[in-house]
């Protein structure tokens, strides 16, 4: 049987809004003949109060949307699996979202799903504006989200990130005492807090080693692979790095072409490191030496951390801000 | 306001269902007073005859699933770029499922479709079993579908498939020219329709060539990365092939991983073409030959299909079966 709304029950029973709602307030304010015939035919009729919020209850879409920036890139499509992977253990499907780094799409999608759609949101920002303050008018409560890896500072939210200025230190640092002093960082969308953590730990890294940060040796690459070959080309004509560290993995490979067509060696003429979790980087001609993120894992991790808070359970301290941590695998693209 | 059945309406009105049913039929059979006051109390009530058909008109949902076996396949997650560049165009937006190969997980999720939660279907069918005349139950006008690589031969749906029979037979012959003599053929599920068609073509081009079939260089291999390199690697030590065709990538990627392990050199030692739509698969050590897949065009278009579907219009017989084009590449992993 339909659901009846307030409004519908009041027309039947010839009363007003406001009296049929006292009927079901507990309210000393209505007659209690008046109250009993308003409950009678509610019964009858199938009338819920509080009908907005049963529906929550009852009609749960069992769907979490997964927003994410791009599809082109193995580290988002290792997330979608460990999402898939942790939803369907609970019975959830997964709704995908790509935002192509937009951000009016990505504002679009998410208030297109308060209408009860999907139960929750795991997403990855779109990096292209410093405005989000859309996702504060987002009731939280009816529509939790969990960010992860392209994070917003500003936004209350829980959050899942990987170690990105440790790592970057690290990778950095590996370069300079495999013998670099021009390292170039290659970079999408500078603007980022992804990209910026981790130009973060590149420059520290720099500072420790007494090695001058050049501006011109951070390249700022585009979402275009033609455009990138040219970048990348540019860049090592007229910066002459001898090292690379590729902020995405898709950077390292454009480099490894560029590379090719120049006739520059790698490691030997140009070491190049990249943060990659590509299970295969270690079948490339050379081995690509990686700061290899736990894609898979992360997407579980936020999955677990939505389907908590879709259960009723509170998030403690430390799940709202977890931070997992990435592995430098040394290969032959940095060696000596 | 929400919308009240016709046996809700009937109680408020005190009458029969079928008496109200009859307002609406324009039966004859019916007192005029009786239907006007029907009709003006269902106007009031918010009414709508025909419920169930007028919410399958206006609430679309603007959703389509894509079914898979798996993520773990660069084939699949281009697919899945296809099909979402198409879909959004169209103001589409996709649900991914992950059948993991297993046919009753599969038949569920096509079933628990039937609600409305998704306008129609592309899918990549579980391989697992024979009987797949769970489809056959399913109303296609309302939920169209449409099969892509993994068909099911004997189901009535449009098909989007690639030209796996010419590609094998090209490839197989491809390692002949090159002097193969003893080929293995590595597969995912024998039983599956592509790859029983991969390897009519495999079997068709030795036959051409006066190359015995060996049963034994059909490996039937595992959805595991461990259980296929032990697998692997006892069909290179036992049957000594001088060539491989992987009818997935990620085995061919195994099989680079045993000859380094084992200290075979590819190509001298063994040669090895795969099926593959991987980008860098020229960036391997050595590079690898491959047969690719169209993929992210194969994804668009079988959105295109499912769309026009549900844009009301009817398939001609040349759409309803699609042969996209693979090519051969040749790399170093062949060679001499």
């Amino acid at each position: 049987m339909a659901k009846i709304d307030i409004i519908q029950l009041a027309k039947v029973l010839n009363l007003s809004k406001s009296t049929v709602s006292r009927a079901f307030r507990d309210s000393s304010d209505i007659n209690p003949k008046t109250k009993e015939r308003i409950l009678k035919v509610a019964k009858e009729l199938n009338y819920q109060p509080n009908h907005y919020a049963s529906n929550l209850r009852e009609q749960k879409s069992k769907t979490i949307a997964v927003v994410l920036p791009e599809l082109a890139n193995n580290y988002f499509t290792q997330i979608i699996q460990g999402v898939e992977k942790e939803a369907k253990k609970q019975g959830y499907h997964i709704l995908i979202f790509v935002t192509d780094d937009d951000i009016s799409k990505e504002r679009e999608f998410i208030r297109s799903l308060a209408n009860g759609r999907v139960d929750g949101v795991i997403m990855s920002a779109s990096g292209e504006s410093t405005d989000h303050s859309y996702l504060e008018q987002i009731n939280y409560e009816h529509l939790p989200i969990v960010l992860f890896d392209r994070i917003y500072d500003d936004i209350d939210l829980p959050k899942i990130v990987t170690d990105d200025y440790h790592s970057s230190f690290t990778a950095t640092e590996h370069l300079i005492k495999n013998g670099c002093q021009r390292i170039a960082y290659l970079v999408i969308n500078k603007e980022l807090s992804i990209g910026k953590t981790r130009m973060q730990g590149y420059e520290d890294a720099l500072k420790k080693y007494k090695i001058p940060l050049r501006k011109r040796l951070v390249v700022d690459c585009s979402n275009s692979y033609d455009e990138n070959s040219e970048i990348i080309e540019t860049a090592i004509r007229k910066q002459e790095p001898d090292g690379i560290l590729a902020s995405v993995e898709r950077l390292a490979f454009s480099t490894y072409y560029v590379c090719r067509r120049m006739g520059l060696k790698i490691p030997q003429d140009l070491k190049v490191i990249a943060f990659s979790s590509l299970e295969i980087a270690g079948l490339l001609h050379p081995p690509l030496s990686v700061v290899r993120q736990p894609a898979v894992q992360i997407g579980e991790k936020a999955a677990a951390t939505l389907l908590k808070q879709l259960s009723g359970d509170a998030l403690s301290e430390n799940e709202k801000y977890v931070i997992m941590q990435s592995d430098l695998v040394v290969r032959n693209s940095t060696q000596g």
